[in-house]
């Protein structure tokens, strides 16, 4: 078998069959076969596609390119979740929490912030202390004495996912529904989740911008999953405009432990509450969507949930007096509340917009090698479908940074629209 | 600019800018661009294409990657020509003399064998101490004094299209006209030529397999000619048949000696002649073709073309005493004449399998540093379109080893197919 016959089978969009795919992959991932051919190849199916078996064939060689996790010692069934990532998407902070509540363990895997989209573990290091670097043997220890980790990727799950991931973003090879729902699904697969509950975000400030490219990519990794052998439901979600109202790491963690004691945005809530509810009948802690909400609304009410959250920041290092009192986050120096310019209906609040501005103000990298600040962002005062008068408070600006505060202000109020007329609020789930 | 977002722009089908394709050709050839970004692109140029400006843009800016060589010194109008390569394809040693001796000078730089297909190079070596290795000073000074050269590449000519080449060999990028196009241009833009008569070759033992792939490709050339200013003539010859009888290297030049005599077969002699009218009429020796080939057809019969051979040969420092006694040429240990083993017409000689079957010969190269065997090959005595009776020969191979004898005689038997009813012999040319 030669790379370049492989290759040529794509480009004349053959379809590939399961030992073509290992043989490419096993080649990339030791160096055998060079970036200039995978690069190639991945061009080749940017363009031409993969059929759902032959991404479910690049999934699965990718996931056993490293060592793949097994937490059948420490957990009956491995439920996991994952987001394709937006702006003010603090879900698991508040979902693996209320799962764990209801009877669930949950070992959950995160990553960074990517672009504009902000990432769980950055957000977990505003509380001091708090460590995202838990080996394979403490996550499996603490995810069997806790129920509850959230931790950084702990073993070189998929590395030739990761190599793949590093050339695709420098070829131009980043816009393919087969390789991004490939790259998602490895790692969840070496991660050992059995069922998967997958939040495929799309709008504005979503890597998929249509609804139509996100129900592919949703479809697509449920097939894997069928093929795989694991149980996966895809959600689409709106990322239009901000998920809640807090933008920014710490701000953020506030507003999730806020909604775990029964306050928070009501539409995070909900999507909090949606989640965790698919995540439940996926580990059979309940039968049915409604009995599962429940037992969630539950946890939240009895504090149960709670509770959780500050066993899991305990168990990692971190500091739990930030959960009892969140008037311990330290606050930017600069804090700036920014009024409605005129009366009217918001008709937009650009995600991808504020989610940017939120990375200018240092809440995110430009560079891998940046540091984050985690008290700066915004809080979203009003959102689609509200109702503002001129004046009123529109969003609030936290900033270290007099310059950067006057251009986050600006650039947030550019990301509002606001209509005359009516305008209805936007769905938090669209049909998958 | 960034080479990521050119590769983008052509992955969306967007119509690269010369600046785009100068900026990516120049960073490729400097090594600033590495090799995996420029096989991604090579990819995305394969399954979108390029229209004629970007193809022109990048065969000038490839031209200019290295030395461009400027022969306005030495001739009043440089006249090239070039062929996509075939089986028995000895063309340029018939041409040029020919040519030359009707007063049009002509430098050319011409190319070794490439898998199946023979190269003038290789054949020109079966004389004895002929050089094929002139410095460029060398080149100028005997185009001037003696109108005449054939020789390698005496320059870097176009170093970006030598490095994308190997590259798309190992990438699947090969198959792309706009890249073919733009390789064979590019050399002959930066070897000086200001008119150049492209002889497209089409059929079974050609690059182009298919009449309607060779029409694109010859015509994207002649727009690329009159785009960067040169006189471009595309013929579009046949090679689904070997060209002439010879298949082999120095049986190809006793060949073209013999037709230089005013011998040697029909087919070739009047592809010769078709040739060279052209590049007199585009060198304004004369002004039309039939005046041309008037011109030509007496060079031949009067000596001419046959005493510039020797002037050539004696040049590059060759035995001259080989062109005027092809005796000395030395023969192969085994000749063997193969019989017709039924009547009938032929309908194929099959050139893809005769140009194999004398690389497994040895008379071409599995790998670039193997040896040539200049003395082997085969010599057709039937075509397509003639009438053998079994038992009549009907072609002969030239061996040095009785194993690979056996496997040649059975793999040109192979090439050969027979029909009961009459057959059309093959066309030269086709409409371009």
């Amino acid at each position: 078998m030669r790379a370049v016959d492989i290759i040529i089978k794509k480009r004349d969009r053959g379809e590939l069959t399961r030992e073509e795919i290992e043989f490419f992959v096993k080649g990339f991932a030791s160096g055998e076969i060079p970036d200039y051919q995978a690069s190639a190849f991945a061009m080749a199916v940017v363009l031409n596609g993969m059929t759902p078996r032959e991404t479910t064939d690049l999934t699965l060689a990718m996931a056993h390119s490293g060592q793949m996790l097994d937490l059948s010692d420490v957990v009956d069934f491995a439920v996991d979740k994952h987001s394709s990532g937006g702006v003010g998407d603090k879900t698991s902070i508040v979902v693996l929490p209320v799962v764990v509540a209801c009877g669930l363990p949950v070992g959950k895997m995160s990553g960074r912030g990517l672009g504009f989209s902000g990432g769980t573990l950055d957000k977990m290091e505003s509380i001091p202390g708090y460590r995202v670097d838990l080996t394979t043997e403490e996550f499996k220890r603490q995810l069997k004495e806790k129920g509850i980790v959230l931790s950084g990727q702990s073993l070189d799950l998929a590395p030739a996912d990761g190599k793949l991931y590093a050339l695709r973003d420098v070829t131009g090879t980043v816009q393919s529904i087969p390789l991004i729902a490939s790259s998602i699904m490895c790692k969840k697969l070496a991660g050992g989740a059995q069922a998967i509950v997958l939040d495929v975000k799309t709008g504005l400030g979503a890597f998929m911008t249509t609804l139509e490219e996100a129900r592919q990519l949703a479809s697509l990794m449920v097939d894997i999953g069928k093929l795989a052998e694991r149980e996966v439901v895809a959600l689409l979600s709106d990322m239009n405009q901000p998920l809640g109202c807090a933008v920014g790491n710490a701000l953020e963690v506030i507003e999730a432990i806020e909604t775990l004691k029964g306050g928070g945005p009501a539409d995070f809530r909900e999507h909090c509450l949606h989640i965790a509810a698919h995540m439940l009948v996926l580990g059979k802690r309940a039968k049915t969507l409604e009995e599962a909400r429940k037992m969630a609304e539950a946890a939240i009410a009895s504090g149960a949930a709670l509770e959780k959250l500050r066993v899991l920041v305990e168990a990692q290092g971190g500091d739990v007096r930030y959960v009892d009192d969140i008037g311990r986050f330290p606050p930017a120096k600069f804090i700036e509340v920014v009024k409605a310019p005129r009366s009217g209906y918001i008709s937009q609040v650009h995600a991808r917009a504020v989610g940017e501005a939120a990375v200018a103000l240092g809440a995110g990298r430009t560079k891998k090698s940046d540091p984050i600040d985690h008290a700066v962002g915004f809080v979203i005062h009003k959102k689609v479908g509200d109702r503002v008068e001129a004046g009123e408070p529109l969003f609030t600006v936290h900033a270290n940074d007099a310059a950067k505060l006057a251009e986050a202000r600006l650039a947030v109020l550019n990301a509002y629209a606001f209509s005359d007329v009516k305008v209805e609020p936007l769905p938090l789930f669209y049909d998958g």
